[in-house]
């Protein structure tokens, strides 16, 4: 892992496959990471796995790879969204990176009534997401959906998709681990995961959202947990009881 | 919660109990929350729980609060200690926020053979672990231990206190989660989690971890987690298998 530069490429990769360089990443590559001719690197697109790549032309503007062997087979992460309330700058940039490290297939940012953030830049948002899959070792990177209403994402919900309700007001409520484990045997499918902003969701978000039969209200512990601990903490419960961890 | 200050003081706190004010208390409550005379806010000292206060003097230099009522009942964290490798400065500092969060008791910098990181400043870690107390509405604050290497912390190392080994090279291993959960009936007592550096551990490391009768070496999903994701992670089926989220 150490030193190996990682790069996520939007282009075919295979057995021989030639890589064209756009300026962005020859500057990336030869300015700062002084990769010359020869080196080798590693190459995702999020859909070929992970290859074993050469550097073939090295150029101020440009440059080109080779692919070489596949290293790791393409893993899609589960079938899992992350719905969440966009908060701080600092804090929503985390969240996206960590959804990345934890195994999130699509993020989806949200409007609550009580949301209260900067304006989420969805491009900035969609290179976080690269730079964490190009670290962690992922061979996919998630989507970053344009954030929308909450109650309008819930007015199109699919029903087939279990929401997992991530409410700081059933703290001291059922066990979280326990309500999931007890889905293991019945809960194939898709699902998703919901955290709100600090302030926490409304009384009529709450109640709208307990209404559904896809939703599953869970406590994090007796403690306030910041947005991102808790999109942490709530990613980790469901990849140990239902997803890849298991 | 929303607005109402909370300010953890190194003084007894009890029905009509005065606190003096030290001049950065007052300037904080005063100069930058802008708290007048009969103001309202929480008081806790890590000992007598959580207590309702009023503004009774505002000074330039000083001040004095008094308490009202107990709002919340001293309630300590389990027993557990967060052993982990420092790594860069705002990475260490939310790994101390996290941990308040997440319930630790106690915070022990470790130095391992791949720790690589500027030097953990103690003095800064203790009043990120107060400040990430005041916000997540707990009553106490854990220790922060100076750092020691890790050998010589396990020369030491007490005996009945379980270790989680949180090991990256486990990867693909046995699920973190059923492990735990088979210790539910036998686990009582202290417990520590352990996280390693970036680089993970050395070899002679781990097989010294491994060779203990109170480590559990688990591995934390098939993605490599950056520290602070790692301990999130950790600590949450730590809490959520044999803490006080059950």
């Amino acid at each position: 892992m150490s030193g190996t530069v990682r790069l996520y490429v939007e282009h075919p990769l295979g057995q021989g496959q030639t890589i064209p360089l756009e300026r962005a990443q020859a500057h990336y590559l030869f300015g700062v990471m002084r990769l010359e001719a020869g080196a080798e690197l590693l190459l995702f697109n999020g859909a070929d796995g992970e290859w074993r790549a050469e550097v073939a032309q090295v150029g101020k503007r440009g440059g080109v790879l080779v692919c070489r062997e596949q290293s790791r087979a393409q893993a899609a992460p589960p079938d899992l969204w992350l719905v969440f309330a966009p908060v701080k700058k600092a804090q929503t940039q985390f969240i996206v990176e960590k959804a990345v490290e934890m195994g999130v297939a699509h993020l989806q940012p949200v409007l609550t009534e009580f949301t209260n953030s900067e304006r989420l830049r969805v491009d900035k948002a969609r290179l976080h997401a690269i730079e964490a899959a190009e670290q962690c070792g992922a061979t996919y990177v998630p989507e970053v959906a344009e954030p929308q209403k909450l109650s309008r994402l819930l007015d199109q919900w699919p029903a087939e998709r279990r929401l997992l309700f991530c409410d700081e007001a059933q703290a001291g409520g059922s066990s979280a681990l326990a309500g999931l484990l007890a889905l293991r045997d019945r809960a194939a499918g898709p699902w998703a995961i919901l955290i709100g902003p600090e302030g926490g969701f409304s009384e009529p978000e709450r109640a709208r959202l307990q209404g559904f039969d896809f939703t599953h209200p869970v406590a994090l512990g007796p403690r306030i947990l910041r947005a991102e601990t808790a999109a942490v903490a709530a990613l980790t419960l469901w990849q140990a009881a239902l997803g890849d961890w298991q």
